[in-house]
């Protein structure tokens, strides 16, 4: 391997560490011009698949048991492989999703440094939970030693999103938590972004080569068909899968896992309207101040966040007004923008073309109008009553649009809250006098989101270890997991118990020297080694 | 409530506080004889779970949000209670169970310590997993407080099993992991002891009004149809499911909690046949002592453990041939024993003699004969070939029943273990001469159980923080979970983010001044209080 495979985008599927091209092939589409770019891309079939998965289970055992450090290592070479790309990346990323180099930039940092985050967190240790209780030999009966620590699911496969080519996609969240799990990774490369996809996943093949792994600790599966996705969820080896996407999309990976011969959980990131509750206090004293910064938020990279504000709910009145107006005036000045496809244009213009249809609420607010291939902002206004009829208007049209609630009272405000499904994000702006009714709403958004912020937009999803970028069904299909985070990591391991086994057979983590030096829960109290 | 309102069995439903009878009504059954005895049982029926449910809704934010002390001293109440009801308690078990007064004896203190051991492990606090990450303003951009903690899921149904009237019932593990974690319970109480259920249900009762908790909190609906189980799960105040029994019944379980409008996870512990490979040093250093050993775990409480060893697996050969002498000896003393209901009775007569017709399998020992009402042991051999060509010889048959898979060589065996389906437990029998073998075993049994264990037998199942009694699929539904042991409440809780929000509004588990004195995770370290 040289430099020059770092750099060269040839259209390859990657099976372990060997490329392969057949047909049928594709090519990659500049939405912003429409026009095809880069090589034909080879899409992987059922064959590479297998061969995929089968390479991957192999690599399980020893990639699954490597010391921290070892793995640590491993991820922080990919983060170092993925620099050492260089601007190519940015500028094949931004002809492939028409997203500006800015927000590329700061989206491959933001995956550099998610790798080295989890490196840390690897070696921290925490995530093993090693667990001791030893032998009670006076005990009646004599309690057994029983040992207890998480161990990786065995290979994962990785479907990564539009919207992030680079922190959602082939190195991103969902592979950067299963190598720290110690777990193979096989990404179904999303077709809306192969160049982009390709450059990365031959970063990571070289941290595995330069790592001295098995091949199978990594592989690329390019391709546009559902049927690949659904091989590959299908395929024995495979034990839990990451996806960030549409509901549809989803579901129909769910219905696969649970339909194996041995169901396997699938991770999926699905649909949110994230939630915004303006609360008098806060409406009265600025107004003018969150209108603008909703249409910020709202229209931030074209609408295309999962944690995009899709729905506004305040009580009626001049202040709401006063709010309207501000938030008018600002989408009125929003550009029109790409969008990462045309497929997602597509149904972003449908999904607005029927609200607009919809007699329940009315459109009151625009972006600069748009030409072919550019989508412009659309704000709608309903009331509670109407919002509460028809749950299609609690559904999420991906992209800038969203609706403002308008509730009689608190209780109507109550209502709209309590009736909404499972969502990533909640949102409150308050004041100091409305920190009782705050009170009162935080209870049941918590109980409806996976994070619930105050004074703040729900845009911009730290990477931290108190993050949880997840929430109830139908935000995600399990809301007990995060996609973002180091509580990622916890969705590819899982806990084994050992029982009297003799020390040298047991694994590092649970051998009486500890040699690993990871803090260990022993009879109930932590310990950590200086 | 008076002290004799804790030894009453009249045939209650319990909807929270409210006690309802009425038609239909069905009798406990002495399995030993045959007779009806006790009560008439009210059968609880879909308005009972729809109340049930209400009130646990109603219930579950000022339970979920009690100081860590006061949930433990709820719980340790309901462990006094249950020791209040004094004898009765264990009388009732035996006329309805056919287990002896020793086996419930001790099952009643397990259920105690158990019950116990949740109630330090809240007031502990690491389950809350409070992490901080605290804003740093003078990055750029900015970043926000996130702080994250785990919160209780909500009202949680527990699905009693039959083999453990105690343990795993009205007050067993999945009720004990689910007050810990915060969420009120709904118990469909098994009808094959009834009078035991509402014994045990009447404690928890007495301890939610000594407490002052909402009545919602617990709620006991006993029955005997499938439609009462499904109307519990499919109720949309219901968040997770905990549920011991047959593969059968589980998979019928997770079918509608997957068809509900919000999805749901079942935790359902199903099926394990706990595979026990005799290594060769191990066979002919003892082969005479682990026969017998051998037939007291596979007949221990008439076989009737999730855990019985039901397959053991060695090379061929006289040492293997001295092990089976000593176990055919051992077995023929083998007294019939009666077991927990006619139907698991017939179950296991059923499965016998399907191995009995088999073609594959030839029977080679027997215990004592039993008359009608009594089972006796049934023990069988084949080969390595005959098991691998028939899925069905990895069956569980609940009870006394086990299969002796003779192999070739040191290959076969491995192809064999290899081929298992996902178990509760896998136990390896060793002698220093078999630790290389052991080395290349061990991370097969890992991947196909929740708990390896070397030198003893599977029956007995610590209750301790270390253990794992779960497993791969059929096992269990999760595998990233136990139903024994502390861990067992993280299968009712799922992570919540808070960003920004003000510190008085937070939830005292994540406020600046911890006053709850629990561990935090701060910036990446952890801090104890003193």
């Amino acid at each position: 391997m040289t430099a020059a495979d770092l750099v060269t985008i040839d259209g390859s599927i990657f099976v372990g560490a060997e490329r392969r091209h057949h047909g049928p092939t594709f090519r990659a589409v500049n939405p912003a011009t429409g026009a095809s770019i880069g090589p034909d891309v080879s899409e992987a079939d059922a064959g590479d698949v297998a061969d995929a998965c089968a390479l991957a289970a192999a690599a399980a055992e020893p990639f699954g048991t490597l010391p921290p450090e070892s793995r640590a290592r491993f991820i922080e070479a990919s983060a170092e492989a993925i620099l050492a790309i260089g601007n190519g990346l940015v500028e094949t990323a931004m002809a492939e999703t028409g997203l500006p180099r800015g927000r590329l930039d700061g989206e491959r940092m933001r995956t550099v440094n998610q790798l080295r985050m989890f490196a840390a967190e690897v070696r921290a240790g925490h995530w093993l939970d090693a667990t001791i209780d030893p032998a009670l030999p006076e005990r009646a009966p004599p309690r057994p030693d029983i040992r207890r620590m998480n161990v990786p699911v065995g290979p994962v496969a990785v479907f990564g999103a539009s919207n992030f080519p680079l922190a959602f996609s082939v190195a991103g969240g969902d592979t950067a938590s299963a190598f720290a799990a110690g777990c193979p990774v096989v990404v179904k490369g999303h077709p809306a972004h192969p160049g982009t996809g390709e450059l990365v996943a031959r970063a990571i093949r070289a941290a595995v080569a330069t790592r001295g792994l098995p091949a199978g600790v990594f592989s690329f599966l390019p391709g546009r068909s559902n049927d690949l996705g659904a091989a590959l969820v299908a395929d024995p080896q495979i034990n839990a899968v990451g996806f960030t996407g549409s509901r549809r999309g989803g579901l129909a990976l769910v219905e696969i896992a649970r339909h194996r011969a041995e169901p396997i959980p699938v991770y999926a990131e699905m649909s949110s309207i994230n939630p915004v509750v303006l609360l008098p206090g806060a409406l009265a004293a600025r107004a003018e101040a969150l209108g603008p910064a909703f249409a910020a938020s709202l229209t931030l990279g074209a609408g295309q966040f999962c944690t995009n504000p899709g729905v506004v709910i305040a009580v009626d009145g001049p202040d709401l007004d006063r709010f309207i107006v501000a938030a008018e005036q600002a989408l009125a000045g929003a550009e029109p923008a790409v969008m990462l496809t045309a497929g997602i244009l597509e149904s972003y213009d449908r999904g607005v073309a029927e609200l607009d249809r919809h007699g329940s609420v009315r459109r009151i607010a625009s972006g600069k109008p748009g030409e072919r291939r550019l989508c412009s902002a659309a704000l709608f206004e309903t009331t509670a009553d109407r919002f509460l009829a028809d749950r299609a208007l609690g559904e999420e049209v991906f992209g800038a649009a969203a609706i403002i609630v308008r509730c009689r009272d608190a209780n109507d405000l109550v209502q709209v809250v309590t009736a909404l499904e499972g969502q990533l994000t909640a949102t409150l702006h308050m004041d100091g006098a409305d920190h009782g009714f705050a009170a009162k709403l935080l209870p049941l958004l918590r109980g409806r989101a996976g994070r619930v912020l105050a004074n703040g937009w729900p845009t911009g999803v730290e990477v931290t270890a108190a993050m949880v970028h997840g929430g109830p069904f139908p935000a995600t299909s399990d809301p007990r997991s995060t996609s973002v985070g180091t509580l990622a990591m916890m969705r590819f391991v899982r806990p084994v118990s050992y029982q009297d086994i003799p020390d040298p057979l047991l694994p590092p983590a649970l051998q009486e020297g500890n040699p690993w030096r990871i803090p260990r829960r022993i009879e109930g109290t932590w310990e950590r080694p200086a």
